[in-house]
């Protein structure tokens, strides 16, 4: 991978920084943020501006040029990835590192006096606004929002934003009508005693009107916003994707309503404009709520006495629990990439041997073997298929210039996942086809440990994923080693792969409580840069857990695991496992084989199932 | 315990809340915050205006009062004694549960439109002020500055405020020289760019300048500010304390001195026109550093734009950092306790079964024997000296009303610390002097699971102790059971027995990283409301810890146990330890036999010897 020359992109930026065409007043700083309109972290090839001014194409990052420097922070997953990615123009700062400064305190540290620090208030979310602003302004500087962006301005090739068609998704994916789902949200919205609801997020949307769609890559969904009032619902979304008669079918577009549930469609470019009049028109006391990560535009379009804003809204918060359709959904789609990853083990054990399997091959294969099952529709992100010393980096994706071949002699890594009708995957196996070394296995069984501290643990109604956190690391940590990324994350039914407002990790605080029906995934790893990479993870749901004594009725809760691939025994070292951990270990395996043996057999694939079976031999620890 | 009759009380206050000799205009409702005008967690009994209004007089709680309402804010700790303390008047608010309004929330909910609701700006901290003021305001209300306390304008017996003898402490007990910590200050200071700090804590005050008070009760403070320049050193402190030719001498202040070393004092009474002087003659990028916690006035008096404020001052965070002479002041201190508690459970023993021992009587016991210890000073908080049902109640101090006997029959929980010269204790143990159920056992051994995950845990330097505060439950939510407290807090030396910035507690998020020579408190816990309470407690020192491999070079910390006193092991159901923590206890115990049994030779208390050798058996478990 050799890094992106920059060099020619910054100058023509820190031209247009001071072009009196694009800026009111020069500005001497403009901040590049990862996302788009919606704050979203996967995004359109359009909006990935980030990627474009610097290289650096992870999932996470912002960028800010000065007139002297360009600078990028990341987090711990994409300390190597940027690295290799931007070149000499660029300083990385590395996110969650003791010494390293905020956005805010290196631009004070870099800036002249009285600088204008410019962004695009469409894509900068109004709570990141607002903390820098406030640090900016009380050092003298200015944040300015500057209305058209600077990059699109010297991106020449910009591609087209998408505007795919739909996917509907009937009662027996959603469990709930886009009717009913209304009629929540606004008994929410009476609660708070909101009038109105602005739907930013694209996923939310999607949620909301029970729609899917394909115009950001692995998320399955569509650039449009909504606005939600007691009696009026108002869809803004682009093309001609409202003329598709299933489409209007499914809105009951074009059916004799009761006012409230009649769907207005907008153009997708109105929102603002919209919004604006509706902050206009509003009276005392009728408030709007907005997430305080909505953009600072759409933030600002309603004045700040009527703003009702929160960290999650409440279609976030009812999305993260799963319904009983949702839940089936979610088993059965993993059931069938088990039985795809079955087919693909059984494949790499008989052709890394040869030396003709690549990186690249082997994520080919995976897709291929996905694509086979029932409802697939695309992979869930791009697959993370690495071995030997690209394991090490976290959120790694192989292309030519790094595509290493399989061997057995190294750790392989893989990360991947699909999107399925019925819902989402997301799992990490890492394997050795060859014999591990000691030290190989000791890291992994403490990996293993950890894995199983989390999906074991038990806990009280009401706490929240981050708490959790320490039990995936203990292991590691009694023999001076970790991990630098947070143990899981929120994972959407059919949607993002990564999603809110729950996870596991010692990064938030503001998580919501963990509660019967979400599901995270459990995924600690441990990472030796220059040699190995070693993650376990699967997808979990949270459920009901009984307990001895059922504390004030509180009720307790614990983990199912909805991925059921074998983890490989190969790798263990038995006998740094507690009698307990084992038994998880040896009850997962009879899992596996028992669910995913049976869809195997019926889909014929025998081969796999052997495959299965030999994996999933009970371990024996010897006391 | 009967509850305080408050109907006469809060008719008072609700006329004061109108009277415009105090307010002007009325208040419609008013807010009597826990602490004093340094925020103190511990106060003196001039300050205790919200022990006065209501009857409740635990260390955390905030009382507000409406025309037609009062209620009491308070946490898990207290639920039950603030339940009992206060009449019906009174409604308890239980923080931390979930459906549990806010203050705020609740005002919002109560009040008539454009409220005015009033607080002393010298007892509300400002972060709270900001907080309160911004939803009282965008509800339509106003957080309103009452400058005459009106709690002290109907409290017509309220005691003077205190103003006790200075002590000072040599190098042999500071390490450092008071000199030398306003020099590390100034350059905390010039790295921040700021030219002025307040110091408004009073274990600030009294640690900076190396003296100790005893203004309050088990904090050994003396009521002060001081405010430190870049060239001058204020000091405002009241009476005749300053006349003390030892308290001279110690400060130099008759010396000729660099001016910059120069103290100059001040009343107490004068901070506030002496800081808005500073404020008034401040250039422009000069900053004045205050804790966020500080009081509103004081904040006030500094203008908007010159204000740096930071939840932890820098001599909070130096402060939590023992140096060797501390830390070996501790470690004396402790053993001195040690021998105390042999003294009184060698005592207990042979006592309860005779009837005659009640719970005062075994606080006052405690006590005596702490007493006769090298350079005590006094208890470091009220003894918690509680059995059977009281011990659930998690902050409970015996008085003749609820005073009951010991008895071969109930569980005793005995919480209780000093104060020494050379150091701070807060040690726990639950004792049984009869035979332990099997049940009461299970949960005990529960509890010493947790106790056992936290002391012995290793985490990377940098981690929070947030963190650790799972390892402390997990044992307890396998079965269904937990605590409502944090798991451990600060420890001053020969200071206040609560100090920031660290702890162990799910509670916080802002707690600074753990860091080798800090000292917290270790004490999970469970409690039956109606039965029993458990909890085991041991003051901890954060050390280096050796690991196998050293990631990235982090380094690891792990706790060493201060506290050197036997946990009871009749209350261990040793089958429910692993191998692992059935070692821990032996090799605790073992070390407590040695470094307490030779202080005990050493003092001739040949007894206690005996019951101490008795009690430090190890344990055998059975595989």
């Amino acid at each position: 991978m050799s890094p992106k020359i920059t060099t020619e992109l910054l100058k023509q930026l820190r031209q247009v920084m001071k072009n009196p065409k694009y800026v009111q007043e020069p500005v001497q700083a403009y901040i590049v943020p990862s996302g788009d309109a919606h704050q979203s972290e996967y995004i359109a090839p359009c909006d990935c501006r980030r990627a474009f001014i610097s290289g650096f194409d992870g999932s996470a990052g912002t960028a800010i040029v000065t007139e002297q420097h360009a600078a990028m922070w990341t987090d711990g997953r994409y300390f190597l990835q940027a690295a290799h990615q931007m070149d000499n123009n660029w300083t990385l700062m590395k996110m969650g590192l003791k010494d390293t400064p905020t956005q805010e305190d290196w631009l004070v540290s870099v800036l002249p006096e009285g600088s204008k620090v410019g962004v695009d208030p469409f894509i900068i979310p109004a709570d990141q606004w607002k903390r820098m602003s406030k640090v900016l302004r009380s050092a003298g500087h200015d944040l300015v929002p500057v209305k058209e962006n600077l990059i699109d301005t010297i991106w020449t090739d910009c591609p087209q934003r998408p505007c795919k068609p739909l996917i509907m998704l009937d009662l027996s994916y959603t469990g709930v009508s886009w009717r009913d789902k209304i009629v929540a949200l606004r008994s929410k919205m009476a609660e708070r005693k909101v009038m109105w609801f602005v739907v930013t997020a694209l996923d939310e949307v999607a949620w909301l009107f029970n729609l899917r769609g394909s115009d950001v890559e692995y998320n399955p969904v569509f650039f449009a916003y909504a606005v939600i009032g007691m009696n009026t619902i108002r869809l803004f979304i682009d093309g001609d994707r409202m003329s598709d008669p299933a489409v209007r079918e499914h809105l009951q577009l074009d059916s004799t309503l009761e006012p409230e549930f009649k769907i207005q469609v907008m153009p997708y470019g109105s929102i603002l404009s919209e919004l604006q009049a509706v902050g206009a028109g509003l009276s005392p006391k009728e408030k709007v709520w907005l997430s305080d990560k909505a953009s600072y535009a759409l933030t600002e379009a309603i004045p700040k006495a009527y703003r009702y804003l929160t960290p999650y809204t409440p279609i976030c918060i009812a999305k993260a629990v799963k319904n009983a359709s949702e839940t089936e959904g979610m088993r059965r789609a993993h059931i069938k990439d088990a039985v795809a990853l079955c087919e693909l083990f059984n494949w790499l054990e008989k052709e890394v041997p040869k030396g003709t399997v690549t990186e690249i091959i082997a994520a080919d294969k995976a897709e291929e073997f996905r694509s086979q099952q029932k409802d697939f529709v695309e992979l869930s992100f791009a697959t993370i298929s690495s071995t030997g010393p690209n394991g090490a980096i976290i959120h790694y994706k192989p292309v030519p210039e790094t595509n290493r071949t399989l061997s057995v002699n190294e750790i392989y890594l893989l990360d991947s996942g699909a999107q399925y009708k019925d819902g989402t995957t997301d799992v990490t196996r890492t394997m050795h086809f060859g014999t591990p070394s000691a030290y190989e296995k000791e890291c992994f069984t403490y990996v293993l440990k950890g894995h199983i501290a989390v999906s074991a643990a038990i806990f009280p109604n009401g706490t929240k994923g981050h708490l959790l956190d320490s039990f995936a690391r203990s292991a590691l940590w009694d023999c001076g080693l970790d991990y630098l990324h947070g143990t899981g994350h929120g994972v959407g039914s059919f949607l993002n792969v990564h999603e809110g407002p729950c996870g596991i990790s010692y990064k938030t605080f503001a998580d919501e409580p963990l509660e019967a029906g979400m599901i995270v995934s459990d995924e600690p790893g441990y990472y030796e840069d220059g040699s190995f990479g070693i993650r376990i993870e699967n997808v979990v749901l949270v459920i009901p857990a009984e307990t001895k004594y059922n504390f004030k009725n509180r009720g307790s809760l614990t983990f199912e695991p909805l991925t059921l691939v074998p983890i490989q025994t190969k790798m263990i070292d038995v006998n740094l496992l507690t009698q307990k951990e084992c038994n998880w270990v040896n009850d997962y395996h009879q899992k596996c084989r028992e669910v995913v043996g049976a869809e195997l057999e019926r889909q014929g694939r025998h081969e796999a199932l052997q495959w299965l079976i030999r994996e999933t031999e009970p371990l024996v620890r010897v006391q």
